[in-house]
């Protein structure tokens, strides 16, 4: 039996698996990512995490037919570099992380989009397996977006899917990537985050960040997004509001354009908030739906935390 | 040599020609589509002007190998149905014209979205030929699209395209369609003509509908807009940069969701602007564009009028 690895590299953590043939976990381990140093901090990291994965399969890293690597910022699979990378410590260049981390893991390595490979696993895998062409997005600090169109990844010219960046607002909110009027200045962990900050200071009560500090935190994670809306907090249930609207409104375009069976809603914020979330998603593209009689079945991912990872080993089988 | 016909029915013309197998027009005709009655009228007069067009090629409907149809509505091609034309007189329920206009014409009778084989006729023939993935941007009394994805037509379930319905503008201006803030609701003609009427009710000065009388027309046609552009009448320029604003926003969303390769602009209304037209979509799309260091091509059609009938006759030869 061949084992094979499966990294998921993001901008707050690691996670490594080792899956056999039938891409049954057989040891895992996390670690959060060096935020401070640069490219060879991380993939140290990176080589901690498989080494520690494999060791709680039973294993070594150099006894794997091979490990994927899912990693944001301009994925260049075939010549195993990763560039601009802006979550990740001063990664601007393009790194040849394919053959550094398969020289430190004494093993092949096989790098793709993170978003992509964990869209292919819940196609794969979880709660895609029903259908044909789907969208997966994931709603975290950024909203990143993954298609399957008749079955096969639609990468385009290698840099598809990217959903949070669809417009929803022509000369609306500023995005963190400079542009205006995306759907991840609305919807983004880090964009809802930034008006958070901003309208606290100007004086606006909320206790998002009470929550925060509570829960000994730096940044408004998930968890703290979901305590606020709990407790009712005005300006965490307006800017959640925003968010799903932003959401909806975009992939309501999407699917307009498309026309595709399904949507898949996975990351931090999309997996935290999970069925309901889906279903609001549902309720809110409805009205900008121009096939408004039968729209896309619209599905939580299914494979949590793992998605990512079980995505990057699929990989190493292409 | 087989022959096949190809027509292209459209809210104001039915445009028809007979094709030999290297795709060249041996004849044409055209005639107005009917304005009242119902789908028995309609279909009649899509058998005279084929049969009208194969008399011009030297020949008679029944001896060609087959008739496509482009059509607007719900279009079943399996079952050789047409329902929903909204821009047809009275044609709501699915309608066989596969049978009907086939036992006229004494051949059989392939049917297609009218939008979709003028996509597939400019990626075989015409501007969209150098490219592998393109979408088709069909300005006119509304906006269509087709997407051709690695060298195929994309379809989704049927209904794919629908790009004058991707949102430009959360809560936005209203569309014929119905719902808000669509692209459609600022560059579709019909659309800009409703706003036009509007503005010139309120008092608003313009001279678009002087000259749409002289001109001895009764709705503001490409050729009116065009005029007064050409005499700076404000409110047409106005309205035409927010077309403008608004095609640019929608299809640089489609461009971040896909990473296509080119763009091929057509349609009443792209094809009489023409280059002008194209390189200010470009412009306009620029600001939007996640990856803006490597815009997709956009290219004005090449095949102008009969771009809708030469798309059709390829349904012959599946």
């Amino acid at each position: 039996m061949a084992l094979r690895g499966g990294i998921d590299l993001g901008g707050t953590k690691i996670q490594a698996i080792v899956v056999d043939d039938d891409d049954t976990i057989l040891g895992q381990a996390r670690r959060p990512t060096p935020t401070s140093g640069g490219p060879d901090d991380v993939i140290r990291a990176l080589a901690d995490a498989q080494r520690e994965a494999a060791q709680a399969a039973g294993t070594t890293p150099d006894a794997l037919a091979g490990v994927g690597l899912g990693s944001p910022g301009d994925v260049d699979a075939d010549a195993g570099t990763i560039a601009q990378a802006g979550n990740l410590p001063d990664w601007h260049d393009a790194v040849p992380v394919g053959d550094l981390l398969g020289t430190l893991l004494g093993t092949r390595v096989a790098i793709g989009n993170d978003v992509s490979v964990a869209t292919k696993a819940e196609f794969d895998l979880g709660a895609g397996r029903p259908y044909r062409s789907l969208l997966g997005v994931f709603w975290g600090t950024g909203v990143g977006g993954g298609l399957i169109l008749d079955g096969e990844e639609w990468l385009g010219r290698g840099a598809a899917g990217e959903i949070g960046h669809m417009v929803v607002k022509e000369g609306g909110a500023k995005c963190p990537c400079g542009r205006r009027g995306c759907m991840e200045a609305y919807a983004g962990r880090k964009a809802m985050e930034l008006t958070a900050r901003e309208r606290h200071a100007d004086g606006e009560h909320t206790r998002l960040f009470k929550i925060m500090e509570e829960k000994g935190r730096d940044r408004l994670t998930s968890s703290v997004w979901a305590k606020a809306i709990e407790h009712e907090d005005k300006l965490a249930l307006h800017l959640i509001d925003r968010a799903y609207r932003a959401i909806a409104t975009a992939v309501a375009s999407a699917v307009n354009l498309l026309d595709i069976e399904a949507i898949v809603l996975g990351g931090g914020l999309g997996v935290r908030f999970g069925e309901p979330a889906a279903a609001r998603l549902a309720e809110e593209m409805q009205p900008h739906l121009f096939n408004d009689e039968r729209p896309p079945a619209v599905k939580v991912a299914e494979l949590g935390d793992y998605g990512g990872a079980l995505g990057a080993a699929m990989l190493v089988w292409p």
